[in-house]
């Protein structure tokens, strides 16, 4: 790695410190209409950064009514290199229970090494890294190894409807060799990781009506359709006791992944107790007996409710047949899945579960499929390397349970191979109360992009 | 009737009125805390209206800290002639969802003969005109034709702990021939109607905990228990499609009422279209395809979840698994069935329906017995016979699938026989939204009761 950048990265560890505390301040929540403004002040922060740190051309590319801004910015002075696309996400999840987090989601605290905020992992963090990886290579080598450009947006946590409807439209403009995405976690605490596979999501809103009006529980239970008990009737009977879900069709396509992956999966330093004891934190574990728990997270499909609300629900009694309730109900898909076909399959599910006397209606929120990588293509190795060399650690492929739809959309409209840096840990409380970002591996992350841009333009 | 109260009665409809709306205008909600101001402010209401129409004594009683007063009030200047006591409640239940309100819950609207308010046919109207039709009688005649005692308490809509504590202390001082609870409604408009039995209920909250925290859906989806999935599996399994409770043991005491009763409930004006279409509003009735509608809301037990929640239920998607979820669920009891054993048995039941990985329990907010009254003895006879001469129809015998926990109260502490006089009507919307009540049969009530009063103390 060059000098000039090496010692441009240490040099300025302090300052990047001080940006992504900046940047984590303001509450961008994608999902709560409420924060739009805070959502238009971190696109110009970072609109703002790549002005201040020469890149060629910086845009704040504004949707339809309503959508959040895509920031957009490039250089491209090393002709004949190959060019990287980098990815990252502004906004961040909403963050509730409050009254869980230790110190408050939108300020800031440093403790044991970790940063403590809201999207300090999930996205800013790892999306701050790759622009201080870029800055930092540019200010200290006054050019860089490669073509970049740079696509970060700020609706990753609600769906992603502007980034969804730009990249098909602007294959020209964001043409690169290979995309570079920012956004998951290493497999265990310094050991350097790259994700080859994610699942793809569709999440949905159930709603389910009985009677015209609230009624009197005396006046009317026994008699009374009751659509809270209709819901919990139809969430019951979407999954068996055993995890396998009870959708016509729904597993028609799945396939389990490559001896070899499972194998390779079977040597990482999974520990069932550990992560039942120290991340998930209940008495036991769900799911799919036949499957090794890693397979269930990575390369099963699942249901889950992750919010429901009907009736009465404050302090005391009320004696009320609430006349409808709500729940929010997604399924995680894997490669070969398709999301309309699975929103089909769950609609009619739904429809066939419903009882006499009560309407439901499904409202799809958003929907992604499933992707999977090739390991080998030079991005990808050059990827290992550089996280080899800074980690001093052979790099592991996993795959990653979670959903990150613009690697299907770049996969599918860019033709580019999809390279999945992260450097996030499995216990950084991704959407949940105390997320927090490891700092050394913030550091580390950007010298690891640095490295890596250095090997892709070298050869 | 004396024609003195008679004319006090009419000439007084418009101050009576007035009163009426001055006790709805305060929002006395029991179920919220910060409402309590408004709890104490109707129950001095109430006292400063025993003072000014000269009873001979007038209490506000209050209880431990955190209850709600109860308002007592006696004239006993009727030597050999019998005691009857007068039972209503001043609290009412919280007016949710407020935007279904044609007009706001706590301003009184009077359209087509009817007072549109939060509380005013369950209970403020009803017991209203309890006392009106006492102080008309005393002011217009000068005396009252029998003993009178009232007891009006704030906590019938959450469980009457302060009432439930006290009566079994006070026997002596709520000694009487017949209580007169006004707290039912007419079988339909115009009909006279006299309610015989009530189901209990047993009123409680059920939470479910899965992970020590909220966790990312994909990040933990496929192997992290899911404390929302599981109440509903609870939910689904505690009834069956049938209607049925399966709770074991649960329905060993259950009895059917006498051929007798069954067949004069056959005999009333009821027409299931009518109700499904006009009352309940949904597009099926459910419960046990074996018992007549009737006899599923009067005389077999239910099961009810009244309000659920848990995770994420803003707007837009969340990928959380949540920690926690809550849920209100109850039984209604019908006569012979313990609501001890009844906690126990669902308790025992939900254990067993928990699913791994979570933690279950259950908090008991209230519990009553049900109760039913013989309608042979002359404080009944005499109580049919005021209504049939207001209403000029012969008074019907029902009974409630509502509860009114001081009916057993007042039957096992002070051995007195319960008349349940009721100038509600089925479509009141009692505890939903636009309540309303009936302002003929208010005051028709008012008569009825005067008649009662006349008649018991003539024979």
């Amino acid at each position: 790695m060059p000098t000039r950048a090496f010692e441009y990265y240490h040099a300025n560890r302090e300052r990047f410190l001080e940006g992504l505390i900046a940047l984590l301040k303001i509450p961008s929540i994608s999902a709560l209409p409420d924060h739009k403004a805070d959502v238009q002040h971190v696109a110009q922060l970072l609109a703002g950064e790549f002005r201040s740190m020469d890149m060629e051309r910086v845009e704040i590319i504004e949707g339809r009514e309503g959508q959040n801004p895509l920031v957009y910015s490039e250089w491209l002075k090393a002709p004949g290199k190959p060019t990287i696309l980098f990815y990252g996400h502004y906004d961040v999840q909403p963050p509730d229970p409050l009254e869980e987090w230790i110190s408050p989601p939108f300020e800031p605290s440093i403790r044991n090494e970790n940063i403590y905020a809201r999207g300090s992992s999930d996205d800013k963090g790892q999306t701050y890294l790759l622009v201080k990886a870029v800055e930092g290579y540019l200010q200290g080598e006054g050019r860089l190894p490669v073509n970049v450009k740079f696509l970060i947006e700020g609706e990753e946590e609600v769906g992603g409807e502007h980034i969804e409807a730009f990249v098909p439209k602007n294959t020209g403009k964001l043409a690169a060799d290979a995309a570079v995405i920012c956004d998951t976690e290493m497999f265990a605490p310094g050991l350097p990781t790259l994700t080859t596979g994610l699942r793809g999501l569709v999440y949905t809103e159930v709603e389910a009506r009985g009677a015209g009006h609230d009624l009197h529980s005396g006046m009317y239970g026994g008699a009374a359709p009751n659509p809270v008990e209709a819901l919990a009737k139809i969430l019951a009977r979407l999954k068996g006791p055993d995890g396998r879900i009870r959708i016509s069709g729904f597993y028609k396509r799945v396939e389990r992944p490559s001896a070899k992956e499972l194998a390779a999966w079977k040597r990482l330093p999974f520990k069932e107790k550990e992560f039942l004891k120290k991340e998930v934190g209940s008495t036991a574990l769900t799911g799919e007996k036949n499957y090794s728990v890693l397979e269930r997270l990575w390369s099963r499909p699942t249901l889950e409710v992750h919010g429901i609300r009907g009736g009465f629900t404050g302090e005391g009694a009320k004696t009320v047949i609430p006349a409808a309730a709500t729940a929010k109900i997604s399924m995680r898909l894997v490669p070969t899945m398709d999301p309309k076909e699975a929103v089909h399959e769950f609609e009619a599910a739904v429809k066939k579960l419903t009882p006499k006397g009560i309407k439901t209606t499904v409202r799809v929120i958003s929907s992604a499929p499933a992707s999977v990588v090739s390991t080998e293509n030079r991005y990808i190795e050059a990827a290992a390397e550089a996280m080899k060399q800074v980690f001093r650690k052979k790099t592991v492929y996993i795959r990653s349970g979670g959903s990150i739809p613009i690697a299907g959309l770049f996969d599918k409209h860019l033709k580019t191979p999809v390279v999945m840096m992260g450097f996030g840990l499995p216990d950084d409380r991704l959407h949940s109360p105390n997320e927090k970002f490891h700092l050394p591996n913030f550091y580390r992350g950007i010298e690891a992009v640095g490295r890596f841009m250095e090997m892709v333009g070298r050869s």
